[in-house]
């Protein structure tokens, strides 16, 4: 047996945001294979090796005046509903990933960017299907919660909870979390805001 | 303004494992506008609106006899490397997810399942691209380790790691996490082995 190997990526489709690849690759026995996946990239990391730079930040906003989380409910296309979740955005080429969480942050909530505790490196959303990678910004905010920032192709509403209200909220079948957003928010629950500052 | 709404879900290029649709909606303004998002179903969940059932689980295997996390280092063709993360595999249809999570568990560790813990609602992988969702399978595992089962296209190392060596794993930078994996081994390090079970 020997270790697998990326042999090369064909477009199959290419849309404004995002590129379908179908990537041949040899698996342990040495024999071809095609593996499909999407990316936001014009080469996928599978070929460019470029594996460490994040495409997105996500938001982990905890506002620590008032001791609460800052949670969005944003209406997101390929859900065809509402989804609780945190502010995110894609990095501009070259920059910094704490401006895009307090561009994105400000635009989204209103909110400022104050300083951010801790963040994850570059880490894979879904790795059978895409390439794309995130960093979770774990960030204190302050400010109060507006949407006038918001695109036409943005619905969001912001809510400020505590911890017993995330609790609440996780409780509720009728409603749509991000798999990140749901791992943040359990965590919160079951450890208090030490789990956003690491202290 | 009114609310966002779903006008319908195009098929831009249909392979093998997932589809690349182009979904018409209403933006808030009713200006008619285009996303772009892949699915594994034939009709995405923006259109059916199934959005109770995931697709897949992912296993958070709790090694309690030896107290150890049990952590998967496997080859992602997305990401043409390897990458540490956790068993999963996609549910089959009115499958319980119990039995997909002891499947997969069993197929890529040799491990069994011995009882799930706490799992998460389906939550969205990444809903920006694509309305995959998946279970978090919060479980307790016994066995011993084996790859016998995997297949010529699986490439996996398994370990059975308590809190400090999780917390080691996750200060290398030279090495690729999934962005679920890197959440709950996070969580585990700052809270223990109650992370797991909820108790």
């Amino acid at each position: 047996m020997s270790r697998m190997k990326i042999l090369d990526a064909a477009v199959a489709t290419k849309l404004k945001f995002v590129t379908l690849f179908s990537v041949s690759y040899l698996d342990r026995k040495a024999k071809t294979r095609d593996w499909h996946m999407v990316s936001r990239c014009e080469t996928p990391k599978c070929v460019t090796g470029n594996i460490q730079q994040p495409d997105a930040t996500i938001i982990v906003p905890y506002h620590r005046e008032q001791q609460k989380l800052v949670v969005i409910k944003e209406f997101r296309v390929p859900v065809g509903d509402y989804m609780f979740g945190f502010p995110a955005g894609l990095i501009d080429p070259g920059e910094d990933m704490a401006i895009t969480a307090g561009r994105e942050l400000h635009e989204e909530t209103g909110l400022e960017l104050a300083r951010v505790y801790r963040h994850s490196p570059a880490v894979f959303s879904s790795a059978g299907i895409t390439d794309e990678a995130i960093s979770m910004v774990f960030a204190e905010v302050t400010g109060t919660p507006s949407i006038r920032n918001t695109s036409d192709s943005e619905d969001i509403d912001i809510f400020l909870m505590d911890r017993k209200e995330i609790s609440e909220l996780l409780k509720r079948s009728d409603i749509a979390f991000g798999a990140r957003a749901w791992l943040a928010m359990d965590a919160f629950v079951r450890m208090g805001s030490s789990y956003f500052t690491g202290e």
